[in-house]
């Protein structure tokens, strides 16, 4: 289980409060997902990855966001082995970058994951648009139907249409469960899959986080749990003026998975003119770099440790650094992972989405929505419109 | 040439005092660089890259910091062709990632290029350590030392010594540049020769932002400049209590480039307990992430869009996000590349250089030094010791 090397003060009667409106909000589906999987689409999905794996050199996983950070962090942090090599389109618009990944499938086998709730977000429409092209090309109409894999709403919106009418093998984008949320569903599964990433220890890993401490939060002892503990202690350093909290990883493959813990908090309480602004840092390169501003720059940082199980010295540079940057005089928090396996980045995953929830209703916000992101939204449509 | 959308008050005479003394800096090297390169050197490392190009399909690098990250920015964003495929090592001290860069070169012809200056730093040294006697084992210490490349002190020091005794072919590290200002320097030039890029053209963007000014300075007006505005406007902004800077670009290629933005600007002004904390985003995959904060977050944060020259739909992403942002209450600053190439490049590293410096200088740091990078390295060896 993951352990926190700090003690926070808690009020329990309001992290109670607070767990049960997340679990009541119509956004709170995550919660309960390790314990309420559904069995059926899990195992389609293993079908799907294997059908994959046997006909394809390539799996083009077309997606932004929530659909698209969460299942790169743990499949690049691992590196499982697979013979299908994972690619990512439909996360920027730059015409030089779908080319590059267009070029680097080449003509090679491969198949489609297109991952939208609605279908009509711009990035991967645009990316589906010329894989899709290249697929029929490669293999007749038919045939890149049967390529295609559509993670979607369960029953509206303009790729779920299509999915339906073109006869794409179709997996759920859950009502109840954010972008920045989802990669436990078949958002992240499907890709994880492919690459050979064990997902039931995934699983199990996220489970154990919940299961210890959730499904009892009526009659134990809150106080105790790692995330509720990291979710107050963030809270109490924003109070106190701290404004970045810069979460520093010692294992170059997790800089994806800071990606993910940049979106989870930026997004969730990056709003109302207020926020902790989330950074990171992957040790020892940076400390050739932000290591400096860490020892010596302006004192309303923090540092977050994800501290994986290493070799000998490494670890002694996770300590150097504690002293080091402690002595400088920052608050330095470490957040210790017990296994560098599919259970370990299991309990990461929930710890980080449980503690991210906590933290943001303490600082009053909602931890679900980002009515930000409409603001650029809407302009681009203007603009698109001329 | 770079251009910036906005317009600072520049205080003239204090700023060419300023330039007058990082010229006449022990450490300020980089200026005159692009006019006074050593020709005789660069026709080595071009000779040198094409020994390699001829015997290997695989170039280690091996350099941490400055020593790293330069040469990767410029090579990752440009992505040249060339046969042999560039990997990093002895940047952490993961032996999980060492161990997946070893398997990666596998039984691949490779050369190896160590960068350091000192030959004493523990992380490249490790790293040394190892692929040494990986290439010793698979060619013979004779014509291993012949695919060895040392980037290193001219005169002295462990690596030097090394070199000198085993035949290494060897370049400089200058005395009079600092690693986050080296990357025209040797140290970036072999990796990125090898990597196909044209150096010739990167100097010729660096020169251009250099000459069009700095051989003036004495007789022009400085005001026009747009690093001298970028840096004025820096100053500006932190004196209003704006305490982070965002980079923006909408080029994924370009995440590393970012990666060096932070390092220059951390490691240059993050001292004395102020400094303004670089951050960097890649849009539009962190639209639907940080982009939620930049909208809506806390209001004592700027961001610096790098225009890249880019396809007419990412170039309307460019402007909704300037216009949403602007929108949301932050500055948005934007300084416009005029290619996407060599020359481009060339002019920004320059560019970015030239501002850093100035722009610390108006902090009162000292913009050469990283005093707080061995209070890690202290703590290290103690450990190291026990």
């Amino acid at each position: 289980m993951i352990k926190v090397n700090f003690s926070s003060e808690v009020d329990e009667a309001r992290t109670k409060q607070i767990l049960a409106e997340i679990k009541a909000d119509p956004m709170g589906g995550w919660m309960e997902l390790p314990h309420k999987y559904d069995v059926g689409e899990l195992a389609r999905i293993k079908e799907a990855a294997k059908k994959i794996q046997e006909e394809s050199e390539y799996l083009v996983c077309i997606g932004i966001g929530g659909s698209y950070l969460g299942h790169r962090a743990v499949i690049e942090a691992l590196r499982p082995e697979s013979e299908v090599k994972i690619v990512y389109a439909g996360n920027s618009l730059s015409a030089r970058e779908l080319q590059y990944v267009m070029n680097e499938v080449g003509d090679h086998d491969f198949s489609i994951n297109v991952i939208s709730k609605s279908g009509t977000t711009l990035e991967p429409a645009i990316a589906f648009d010329a894989f899709r092209a290249k697929l029929v090309e490669k293999y007749g109409a038919e045939e890149a139907g049967g390529r295609i894999y559509a993670t979607t709403d369960a029953n509206r919106g303009a790729l779920h249409d299509e999915a339906v009418e073109k006869g794409y093998t179709r997996f759920v984008v859950p009502d109840n469960i954010g972008g920045r949320y989802s990669v436990l569903t078949a958002v992240g599964m499907l890709p994880m899959c492919v690459a050979g990433v064990d997902v039931d220890k995934l699983l199990e890993g996220a489970g154990e986080m919940c299961a210890s401490d959730f499904e009892k939060w009526d009659g134990v002892d809150l106080v105790a749990n790692p995330a509720v503990q990291y979710a107050w202690m963030r809270h109490i350093l924003r109070g106190k003026g701290y404004d970045t909290e810069v979460f520093a990883s010692f294992e170059p493959a997790t800089i994806y998975f800071n990606e993910w813990l940049k979106q989870l908090f930026g997004e969730s309480e990056g709003k109302e003119r207020q926020g902790v602004w989330p950074a990171s840092v992957v040790y020892s390169t940076d400390l050739h770099s932000l290591g400096q501003f860490m020892q010596d720059g302006r004192r309303n940082i923090w540092e977050t440790i994800i501290d994986y199980p290493t070799d000998e010295t490494n670890a002694k540079v996770v300590q150097a650094v504690r002293t080091a940057h402690g002595a400088g005089g920052i608050p330095v928090l470490t957040i210790g992972v017990p296994s560098y396996d599919e259970k370990g980045f299991g309990e990461l995953v929930y710890f980080f989405e449980l503690a991210c929830a906590l933290s943001a209703k303490l600082a009053g916000v909602n931890p679900f929505d980002q009515p930000g992101v409409k603001a650029y939204k809407n302009e681009l449509k203007k603009l698109m419109a001329e």
